[in-house]
């Protein structure tokens, strides 16, 4: 149709040629191409999580910074507890569906699209925070970004957009490199830092010499009270880092086989390296001294005299801190660690790209999501996903100004929701199984997982309920609104799918032929296309055949009676007067009168259409036979047929993807590979 | 169809309810409701055109403004002329085409689509220079709209295409009014301040006591070649008061029966008035001391010592510091003035909106412009031509900073091609007719006419050599630009319909009719709208009756052959298998198949579809049938039949415009008045 051609146009151009169901097994990753895939957004998150730390620590004044290891330790034991649930995870539901699945199957649909309804949200804001981060320690390098976050951090989103809408695979090669290099990068930090340390050579940060002032609510000396919520919120925060380790639980089906263990020795490698990185982190910035606030608050820094700081102080972040000073003799050192970090917080988002469309499709499979989210777009991405995706993510960027911070305090909340709901609903399903497994190794087994997932509970439990007194009045609300409003959605889009199917549930009664065809075409002017409609009305040899007009003005209709009778057809042409100069309603209130007075009769509408090729040839034709093809849809016992006749224009000026695969891999693909039928 | 539906209700809500044809007459006009309706252009010129003639002067400084008066003068001679010659064309072409058709009737489609060109440009810029006057107006009494002049002219402009989006008959009464009030108020200010004058108790205005810098260009005494193209240039900008005049000559089929006389008497009537209030303008400004430069170059006014005047000086507009003087104890007399002045303006655009319309189907008649500017909307307004005026208003009013001087320069060179160019048009329709018309008395009156139009020609043309040499560098370029634009535009889209129309004429060798029918129904699932659809194909008793799946997964195939055979359907059920998990290409390449297979055959496409009611509904339906009919179209040889199943849903949230009008009256409208049929 008209309006579809340019999208296809446009949609082309950007997103290159479409690949075969059968290619999809090419897009299959390995475990060296996966782990940067989908660990790039739980590794990322230690680029901003100590952060986090620090900055509600600093509440109660650099003092407070004491506990910044501890607190530390206590989110590297979560984060290993749910990396080792996890991997029985993705051993039982090796289909991707990850938490949407196991809870739906194992607690039932409501659980399950409550899981979804968190998913969609944390995806949301994975590329929100992960992309507000990554523009933010640019900024650290890169001095004119500031003051624009916001805006650049829009743009990346669309770019990554795109590229997604490339397909996975494409983006997989494309981010592997990156993502090593940011493990490099800190480890390598972490390392060389630590030796420095022994050495005796470590410098201090460059907010070393800086004070901080507690903010109005941790004056003084703080109550047991007191102490125990901030490094609960503190803890809370620094559970930042846990964020996007489920990913690859709903990404198995893109892992090569064997699919589960590669996942599974996947989470575990990733977990490894993620407490790795974030424990070097935290330990350099206590030994050099960093002090650090919510970027938002810096007027809370003072110097070593404790007078303000000039207003054209810019606090970097941490990791910039930390690199500028153990690589302060070797600035590349410091600029390769701030751009892997800027990247690998870009490509985070990138898992979300590739997880969200995925559950977008399952959700729509099982009729919670429109169908549209369903099919697999052209190049085996699913396009509408990843659209949706990007404009929410957008949405949230302008609205948080891209501040880190305040994102921050909506991310939490959903992936515990999921981390919990998923680890009860695997504790039921090794019940499950253990009441009619016999084989005493497969028992054992079972019952070790059943251990596991249960402690991954117990633990992910108590975290939830820290985070929701700690966060829910500082953002989590937000996100909590936003999944009760999915949650919603879901149901009600299931219930509408649900009452359609059965109000379309076909009986024997259907089959019932009509006992007549009243065959009508439609005349506006005597051209190829009409006389076309006519002689193919004819070969249907219907029960009646008469040709209609509608009379807008008298005097084009006085002419066009001339002309057929000029002709000679052997039929009459019936006017239709319409006294609102309307084409649409007369034809259908026609229809409708002749169906009336023949119940048991099928009405036939031949609409002559001429058919051209170009974008700006569609507009200068009129979308009468369009609307009036629509209008026609609602009138019971009518049918609605097209006689198209095609111009020159358009045969030289197909839409582009009508034109066959094979033939356009030649022209538009410089991979050298022909895709055969 | 689906998106249309989304859009008519919204329009709907909007608009109000729709008119039938013979209620156009209802929507003709008197000649006292036609006066402020189509005149308000004219006339409110006359709140800028002084303005621009002061403007021009104060480059020499305030010693120049002797001359405003001559040049005063001579705008109103001009105005005259053009008056007289536009009563000869209301009177030879009633049918509103005017220039346009005068152009194209006497002196080839070329001249007419110049002509169409220059009205376009001039109607949109219309629109931007009135409001943007209007809301400078309201800025000398509303302060706070200082600085945001742009946004409150594209407000304005939005609200005027909203209102005349709802036709022209509300508009009509709903503008009388403050038009009238217009006149009130600048007469009886000018008659007033006369009063005054002569009673010598006349103020001066509050800019009297300031002295004016010349400009750099015009410092110490004047060459006289200067002096002359000085007062060209302020003379040429005093003729934007004329811009309007024809808005009468395109509005004449609106006016009540005699159309012509009643349309001429009117055009007297507004060049009287406005002279008059041209003239009582620059009389009074000169005997109060107005001083008036530029609104962006108000540093070259200064105090009476000769000092800067201070950084929050406000000039205000020329009707706005003489109203202030003259009623300077009576404050609501200022505020009458102000306020009507400001209205008129912004109602003056909507002569643009009452003509541009018109003339855009009119172009569309002729296959000039795209026939969709050519379809009456549903409030006998012309919808498309509306919204696309406004566009391009809108445009320019933020690229010109709603700045009345800058569009001014762009304004009045397009006028005068279409004044001139109608003149000439007029003398060739005399000197034709004369060459048959016999009779002594009507000879008599055409020679007089001819001669009114030869002088207006003589005159228009000085006017026009004088615009382009003072005002192409100074901004005309765009305008002429835009007329060269339109003009290709117009011509390619002319050219295009040609072609289209001659490709389409048919010879009997199409009459041929189809030797055999192979008809297809698609089948995706075995519900009641596939029911329904192979239940219609089969009673059509095609030659050949297949029923097709396109099967993207085995399973799901599997399955409805399965049922497929359990329902005993007497008809195979052919399987297309589609590798790049398409609906549509398999189908268009199969039928393309079948079809060159038998060239003279002709291949029916039955496609089951369902109808749902509510806008959200559809986007929860695949639209997949709707592209698979879109692309069908372009298959040679193929006729597309949906076979539409209505749901519960469709019946009850039927298209809005599909409900009859006569029930929707008594449910919309709370005039009272039944429309019947």
């Amino acid at each position: 149709m008209p309006l579809v051609g340019v999208g296809d146009v446009s949609k082309r151009i950007l997103l290159g040629r479409k690949l075969r169901s059968s290619q999809l097994g090419e897009t299959l990753l390995s475990k060296r191409i996966a782990l940067p895939v989908f660990a790039s957004d739980a590794l990322s998150s230690v680029a901003y999580a100590p952060d986090e730390v620090f900055i509600m620590l600093s509440l109660a004044g650099a003092s407070a910074y004491v506990w910044s290891w501890k607190i530390g330790i206590a989110v590297a034991v979560v984060m290993l507890t749910v990396v080792a649930s996890y991997r029985q995870n993705v051993h039982a539901y090796p289909s991707g569906g990850g938490d949407y699945e196991v809870a739906t199957v194992n607690l039932g649909p409501n659980a399950g699209i409550t899981v979804a309804s968190a998913l969609l949200v944390d995806y949301v804001l994975t590329v929100a925070v992960s992309i507000s981060s990554g523009v933010q320690n640019a900024a650290s390098a890169i001095g004119f970004i500031n003051g624009h976050e916001a805006t650049v951090a829009t743009i990346l989103v669309i770019v990554l957009a795109a590229m997604n809408l490339r397909g996975v695979r494409e983006s997989g090669t494309f981010f592997a490199i990156p993502t090593y290099g940011f493990m490099v990068a800190i480890l390598g930090m972490g390392a060389f830092g630590i030796i420095q340390d022994a050495a005796g050579t470590l410098h201090p940060v460059e907010s070393a010499s800086l004070t901080v002032v507690p903010d109005a609510d941790h004056q003084g000396t703080l109550t047991q009270v007191a102490l125990i919520f901030l490094l609960a919120r503190a803890f809370s925060s620094g559970c930042a880092a846990l964020t996007g380790v489920e990913a690859i639980s709903n990404g198995v089906p893109a892992f090569r086989r064997p699919k589960s263990r590669n996942a599974a020795t996947t989470l575990l490698l990733l977990g490894g390296i993620a407490v790795t990185m974030l424990m070097s982190i935290m330990l350099l910035a206590n030994r050099m001294g960093l002090k650090y606030v919510d970027p938002g608050d810096v007027g809370r820094l003072r110097d070593s005299s404790g007078n303000p700081l000039p207003a054209s102080y810019e606090q970097h972040t941490v990791v910039a801190q930390l690199s500028r000073a153990v690589f302060h003799d070797f600035p590349p050192g410091f600029y390769f660690v701030v751009a892997m970090t800027g990247i690998i917080l870009v490509l985070a988002a990138n898992t979300a790209f590739n997880g969200f469309p995925v559950l977008g499709s399952i959700l729509a499979r099982d009729g919670f999501a429109p169908r549209a989210l369903g099919s697999r777009g052209d190049r085996l991405a699913y396009s509408n996903g990843i659209l949706f995706l990007a404009i929410l993510a957008i949405i949230l960027i302008q609205a948080f100004d891209a501040q880190t911070t305040r994102l921050i305090q909506l991310y939490i909340v959903g992936v515990f929701v999921s981390f919990n709901l998923s680890q009860l609903g695997m504790i039921r399903h090794w019940t499950r199984h253990l009441k009619t497994e016999k084989d005493p190794a497969a028992r054992r087994r079972m019952h070790r997982s059943r251990l596991i997932n249960t402690f991954g509970l117990g633990m992910t439990a108590v975290v939830f309920v820290i985070v929701l007194l700690t966060k829910f009045l500082a953002g989590a609300w937000i996100a909590i609104l936003a999944m009760v409003f999915f949650y919603a959605l879901m149901r009600g889009i299931r219930k509408h799918y649900d009452r359609v199917e059965e109000e379309l549930a076909a009986g024997d009664e259907d089959k019932v032929m009509p006992t007549r065809v009243h065959a009508m075409v439609l005349v506006s002017k005597l051209h190829k296309p009409t006389l076309r409609a006519l002689a193919f009305a004819r070969a249907t040899r219907p029960n009646t055949l008469e040709a209609v007009t509608v009379s807008i003005d008298d005097e084009s209709t006085a002419r066009l009676l001339q002309e057929w009778d000029d002709r000679n057809f052997d039929l009459p042409l019936k006017v239709l007067h319409s006294p609102y100069r309307e084409l649409v309603r007369p034809v259908v209130e026609y229809a409708s009168a002749i169906r009336k007075a023949n119940p048991r009769g099928v009405v036939a509408v031949y609409i002559p259409e001429y058919v051209v090729g170009r974008w700006w040839e569609q507009l200068l034709h009129n979308q009468t036979a369009l609307r009036l093809k629509g209008r026609l849809l609602f009138t019971p016992g009518v049918m609605v047929i097209s006689v198209p006749y095609q111009l020159r224009s358009s045969i030289e000026h197909k839409p582009e993807d009508w034109v066959r695969p094979s033939y356009r891999d030649g022209v538009s693909s410089g991979r050298g590979r022909q895709i055969g039928r």
